[in-house]
């Protein structure tokens, strides 16, 4: 019964916090979660009436190719509908990339603070994480094409960021796919595409039909606000798609999430919205931030690092207490930052209120 | 971007064919499937009420380890909560298994022909699979125990067998474990637990307590009616649980999943009279296949596996154009067998006619 080598020592992932999780263990009612990067308004309306469609299908496995949702999907993005891979949210995208691609030994290059799951995945398929370290917070491109050696498969890109929400730009990514070698995959996690407000971003679909290195992975889970029902997808070339789906689990993508996803993306306005909501947000965290002279890192995320000044898991405790569930740097490398998920306008309040009170600053 | 060696040729799962699939390439409005081996009478009503209580929360990633279902579950079962372990499916939890507890190069001993995702699974992980005969449709326990060399990590075990429908013995799994060194897994795959009448059937979660090796399968795909959920789990030791969560996706098991699955616990009245429907419908579908003297192999499933004494793919297309989806055994390694699912009496009642037709039986 022992498990294989690259399991050894590996550590399970801690998820934010759970309001369930934290109300049960704290006796308290009133909490507001903003560790997750959860949408604070939820999804579209239109979602919970579609799903009425499949009440009498309850006991019918999903369609695993989920054609309904691939043809909507891909007239969205403009692209060929063989050049979607559906997942049980993109992380799952994440593992079968990696199960796909990697050999007991190859490389994975990546950055150094990033999403979590590109090193873990590598780390069970055998291979070796090479982590460059961002600089200011952002993923340092020159250095990343430096480290790529013979034996590296994959490029891993959070772009946005996670957990600093910085972006790299469109001349930075044309300059680095330039020196990749043409064997290498890049992928671009894109998680946070929705959020993105600067210009700059690159357009990495419209990529895709000159690059077959790369693979654009978004997901219904941010801003559409479906992440109760686990889906995301990836967009590559046909070749490396069809690849994908030797690995793929027949019915990854259950039905209602399917359903889900089709009625979501069939209302832009609430996406623009949220949007919207989002960055109006993100000033008025930032500019108290800014008033008090906290740090804080650039986010075109839904969320953002800040430094308290303090050690991190200090204050998360303080705010836990106050019932405002944040996310501690402690645990993603950043010592005396916080991560906190851009609420609704009263939980920012919340949040900065609290905030207050745990650093000792006053608000006006 | 060339895959890894062990997925050269690896061809992707063929499933059932969905009933939108037929409609929609037919263009026939009533089609009854009874291919995929779901549960004819849905899933619990009790199911979809309790949706409800997630409305406000599709914007929440849910628990990964399900701590509401799994303190149910785990009283249901009788077994210690740390004991469970959720997947996407249980097939999820079959490539958990492969994943965590294969190395290149490693054994994993199953029947030929059973489920085929162990072979996969193996396959991916760069393990060999050894695949000992059925011998008359039953899995040969004698001739697996004799397959295991030092190589061997795990031992697929599906109980009743898929595609026959054969359940293996109480001593028989007895006498075979007293044989299976003590670093090997035994895994049960136990999907049609719920569905079996003989009272010889092994009670293998009370094995568990002095057993280490053996993990457990079972689904609510199946009798509980919740294919379009994707939910399932494993029963095994408290250590083997913990290896598999290294390599388990933080958020795998949805939370509308979670939810349905707990009212479908909570409502075994529903799976009584689904097991009472299903006992009635193999009668009366065997009773008609005795009286053509057309052989079938003992199920104790929610489907059959008869011979037509024809071509296999005939018989299948000859069905499906008159709207008929049921699984042809060409794809299972019976070139003239068919696996039907027991459906309702009225579907049950339908595919007799329409294979009567298909055949040149008559039906009195």
């Amino acid at each position: 019964m022992k498990p294989k080598r690259t399991l050894v020592g590996l550590p399970v992932y801690q998820p934010g916090k759970p309001l369930e999780e934290v109300k049960r263990e704290l006796g308290l009612s009133e909490v507001i979660k903003l560790a997750s990067n959860e949408n604070p308004f939820g999804c579209s309306p239109k979602v919970w009436e579609s799903l009425k469609e499949e009440e009498s299908f309850t006991a019918m496995y999903p369609e695993g190719l989920a054609p309904e949702l691939r043809e909507e999907l891909a007239g969205h993005l403009g692209v060929a509908p063989s050049k979607l891979i559906f997942g049980n949210g993109s992380d799952e995208v994440v593992q079968m990339i990696a199960r796909t691609f990697m050999e007991p030994g190859d490389e994975a290059v990546m950055a150094d603070i990033t999403f979590p799951r590109y090193k873990t995945q590598t780390v069970i398929e055998g291979g070796t994480p090479v982590e460059v370290p961002l600089k200011n917070g952002v993923h340092d491109l020159k250095g990343m094409a430096r480290a790529i050696t013979e034996r590296t498969r994959i490029v891993w890109i959070c772009n946005p960021n996670n957990p600093t929400g910085t972006i790299i730009r469109r001349e930075e990514l044309e300059s680095f796919l330039a020196e990749v070698p043409e064997d290498v995959l890049v992928v671009m996690d894109e998680a946070y595409h929705e959020y993105v407000d600067d210009p700059s971003y690159p357009d990495t679909v419209s990529l895709l039909d000159r690059d077959p290195r790369l693979i654009v992975l978004r997901t219904f889970s941010k801003i559409y606000g479906l992440a109760a029902f686990r889906i995301g997808y990836g967009v590559a070339a046909e070749a490396v798609v069809t690849e994908l789906n030797k690995v793929r689990e027949p019915f990854n993508a259950n039905r209602l999430a399917q359903r889900a996803a089709l009625a979501a993306l069939g209302d832009q306005d609430f996406v623009r919205r949220c949007f919207e909501a989002n960055r109006d947000g993100m000033k008025q965290i930032q500019s108290q931030l800014d008033e008090w002279g906290l740090p804080h890192f650039p986010s075109q995320g839904n969320f953002l690092l800040l430094d308290t000044g303090r050690p991190a898991e200090e204050v998360f405790q303080c705010l836990l207490r106050k019932g405002v569930i944040v996310r501690s740097g402690a645990a993603l490398g950043y010592p005396t930052h916080l991560r906190v998920t851009i609420g609704n306008e009263k939980q920012n309040e919340r949040f900065l209120d609290e905030l207050a009170q745990c650093l000792g600053k006053r608000r006006d």
